[in-house]
């Protein structure tokens, strides 16, 4: 009988060239289908809730797979995790209706994006942040970052190989906090365009400095080209820390937002 | 005129075999000598206040270095800091008395220890953090502790390789507390023994998950003896947090205590 299973999965994005699959370089999909594969002792394919590129960490990625073969929960999480690679690990997995997929089951997604700021590299967290040696004024980026709440069309915010049909997206909320030389982005959307995180955190940190006006994020908005964007920032901060599904699929709520110092 | 400089340097130290010199392998000490020769166009010799063994980290090693040429501070720290490999970097430099000596002078020094407390080994952090999927009460590892606080023959607590010719420091404090799933262990001393910090951390550990009892702490500091001690924990989680000079030095009181989520 087909089973589906849900599954979290964390990994340290600096150790793969990204989620999807490649030929001839390692990618998570092809850790964690290779793990799932083992146990399962037949071929698998997994989808996952978001498609994060290289360098981009995720510690609440949701990946769904089905399989005839019976095994029982801790079967499966035992017989995973002894298969993957040290920077991937599966906290959970659980069986879920048959109709339920990753990604297009997926009502909202969580981002956060972490600066590191200080005058001198870091030698430590080097893969984890994103090294800023701009003093940032997050009062400035909280009031650009308003501008993005809502709906909109994200296409000055999108990477020009982004595939998807319609750029636009609806944003909930934007939080920004900061703890020491750290600050955090906090980022929740229905979904997001290729490299939007990055590039709305490029924007922001441009205005946190004062090399652009806060109505510079406006601006960038409302042109909707894509060759007005800022700089789109690095890989090493970004997180995805959540996926949201409706109640009825019971997936467990689980959130870990990765905080350093 | 010959000059003295003292600097602080940190350094991930899961990218180097250690702090000292070996023929054929990258440590941190060749790391720095390096950068500063280039910087100072001449061979420059390092001493630190701690050697760290490999994998160990640092957010508060001292170092210090003569030399006759003439260069500004800025120069100096701009200078060394962009001939450094990524995982070493160096927070500030500056001019200090002859006489001072990062290792002699030292009075004291303080660690901290990190364990991430998890059932499944963790993707992130993996070098930054020392994984124990045991559950760990810190309120038997603080009455443990206690018996170490003070001044004692450490002979049970240090590898059988070490080569300080006394056995006996002081333990000035242990703070042990815990966030979320991270367990931090500060300690201080005059001193440590080679392996002291993991050989202290190893033996707490295996009383904060009742595998021992509280009072083994005591009966291994008592024997003196090396081979009753507990298993060595991991370097991961070590940092060399700070190092402790005389006023008159004029040491700058920088204190970097990393802690995660």
């Amino acid at each position: 009988m087909l089973k589906t299973y849900a599954a979290l999965v964390e990994y340290d994005g600096s150790q793969f060239r990204g989620w999807q699959l490649q030929k001839g370089v390692e990618t998570v999909q092809q850790a964690v289908e290779s793990a799932i594969s083992k146990v399962a002792d037949e071929p698998s394919r997994v989808h996952c809730a978001g498609r994060t590129d290289t360098g981009v960490h995720a510690t609440g990625q949701v990946i769904h797979f089905q399989t005839n073969k019976q095994r029982d929960g801790y079967s499966w999480l035992r017989g995973i995790n002894s298969n993957l690679p040290k920077s991937v690990s599966m906290p959970w997995i659980k069986e879920v209706d048959n109709d339920f997929h990753a990604r297009f089951s997926a009502v909202s997604r969580q981002y956060r994006y972490i600066f590191y700021l200080r005058r001198i590299s870091p030698a430590i967290l080097k893969n984890y942040v994103t090294w800023e040696y701009r003093n940032l004024d997050i009062f400035r980026m909280r009031k650009a970052a308003q501008y993005l709440i809502g709906t909109h069309d994200f296409n000055a915010y999108r990477a020009v190989a982004c595939q998807a049909k319609s750029p636009v997206r609806t944003v909930e909320y934007i939080d920004i906090h900061q703890q020491r030389e750290f600050i955090y982005f906090d980022i929740k959307a229905d979904g997001f365009l290729q490299h939007m995180v990055r590039n709305i955190a490029g924007v922001l940190a441009a205005i946190g400095c004062d090399e652009k006006s806060i109505f510079w994020a406006k601006e960038i908005l409302e042109s909707k080209d894509r060759t007005q964007g800022g700089v789109t920032a690095s890989p090493n901060g970004l997180y995805l820390t959540k996926v949201n599904y409706a109640d009825e699929f019971n997936i467990p709520d689980t959130l870990t937002l990765p905080s350093f110092w």
